[in-house]
């Protein structure tokens, strides 16, 4: 593996994550060059010391790496394969980590068109949040070849503070985060269910928020999620849209399975009824205030628009 | 308040909870009688020092606090008014504390009622499972009169480590344990949902385990129930039963309030078709093997049963 000075990265899609990862690159001293559709994230970029492509295919021109960090697996097809002919770009033999949540069969197609042009794929779906994206302290759930890890691996470790290596085959790593996605989707809407039936019930929801992380009722979700319900603040952190994506993906992942998911089915149903009525771009804590409005609980509100 | 030598409480319901309390309250220095219908559990507390009593209402002879740790409202209902009798029993003026989950209609009934017969009352359901009942440890959301927690206050604190204090009514500590219930309940059957959808996608479970529990999709719930699923031991640490009857009562409690609780529904149903299946006194995480059989998904299997 050569000194990190000598890779170039390509990094498409500089998103509240893209950004972020692509900086922290650049903050280990690796060349990146990034690319997306809004200038004004590449301007950011280039602010922190990477260059500013003015297309997918540049950003790739002889990248060793490129990290596609796009919202699903369409886009990131359209990047590498399709109008954005990322992939003929790089250098031969470079590895593709694809960042975007996908179904498992996606990766692996993705992986095999890789394959087929002469290039390494990883399967790099993240989790974290744009802070820990900024500081280089990503959690990545990969699988691929050994050599594509081998190829991956200082960019890795410049975005990630953890690295599961879960597999030598595409979709593993995809699957991983589409079962993370369950998950999460799921106890998002059973905070927002949990704290409406609160203030239906009269409780102090400060307090709630108090007694129930601290209780076995408690979730990752739980504990994030609320505080946005408690200020009244449903500026996206992150949206209800990116749930209907992710709970869809898993929905159609079921059907193909052939395996019930009975709970999953019903949070997409609960983000699907917020999005209708008009907060798909909000933050995914509006299930709680579409419930609310529903039902007719108060919940609280912004001291911002007072 | 006296010294706490010269308190007497009696303790009706020694199951995993009620002789846990029970002990921790004699490890204090307070004399304790107590009750149960399985007289082996009364024998257990004579072995730590405390008394063994024949009936409800001998446990209450004279007692200035009475701690009922039974399974529901009705047991409550029936040891203190009913044929246990026990509200007759204890001093003028002692206080009731009452640790059976229940809707908070029926701990504002049953307040009503102690406070008709001269008695205190402390809406006192607890949290934390049998390991941090025995060591005085539990959690307890209370709510009632200021008198109450004054009276109730030596021996909260000999069996808690965490007492909520929610208000001076019966029907807030109740209605905090039921949203708890609610989210607990929810995350059993989403954990459920969740590592058989992975093994049915081929994935490790172990590892699964290890990168959920690191990230976003954790809950406490997947977190202390799926080490069960991964050891194949479905022992009853607690029981499907148990939340066929607190997601009814949350059932109960919505219809009650006019408030649609759908993942809480799904769960139920997922809880229910699990006790259908032959395995309702089995351990709550039984829900991925209900779902495992459904599906043909393979999980792991007991060691001890080979």
């Amino acid at each position: 593996m050569g000194s990190v000075e000598a890779i170039r990265v390509g990094v498409v899609g500089l998103g509240s994550m893209g950004l972020g990862m692509a900086t922290s690159l650049v903050k280990r001293g690796i060349a990146v060059s990034g690319y997306d559709l809004n200038p004004a994230a590449a301007a950011q970029l280039v602010q922190a010391g990477g260059r500013s492509a003015d297309s997918a295919a540049e950003a790739a021109r002889g990248a060793d790496a490129l990290v596609v960090v796009v919202v699903n697996a369409d886009q990131t097809e359209a990047v590498l394969f399709g109008d954005g002919a990322a992939a003929r770009e790089m250098q031969p033999g470079g590895v593709i980590a694809a960042c975007a949540t996908m179904a498992p069969q996606d990766a692996r197609r993705l992986a095999d068109k890789a394959s087929a042009s002469g290039l390494l794929y990883l399967d790099a779906p993240i989790s974290g949040g744009a802070v820990k994206a900024a500081a280089g302290q990503l959690t990545i759930m990969a699988s691929g070849s050994p050599e594509a890890f081998e190829k991956a691996h200082p960019v890795l470790e410049a975005m990630a503070g953890t690295v599961h290596r879960l597999g030598d085959a595409a979709g593993i790593g995809a699957s991983f985060k589409m079962v993370n996605q369950l998950l999460a989707g799921v106890h998002i809407a059973a905070a927002c269910e949990a704290i409406t039936f609160a203030a239906r019930l009269g409780l102090d929801l400060p307090t709630v928020y108090e007694v129930i992380t601290g209780s076995a009722g408690n979730s990752w979700m739980f504990e994030n999620r609320v505080p946005h319900i408690l200020e009244g603040d449903y500026s996206p952190r992150s949206a209800i849209d990116i749930f209907i994506k992710d709970l869809g993906i898993v929905s159609d992942m079921g059907r193909h399975e052939k395996f019930p998911l009975q709970l999953s089915a019903t949070a997409l149903q609960l983000f699907l009824a917020t999005a209708a009525a008009g907060m798909g771009r909000d933050d995914d804590a509006s299930v709680a205030r579409m419930i609310a409005r529903l039902t007719g609980v108060a919940l609280p509100e912004s001291a911002k628009r007072e």
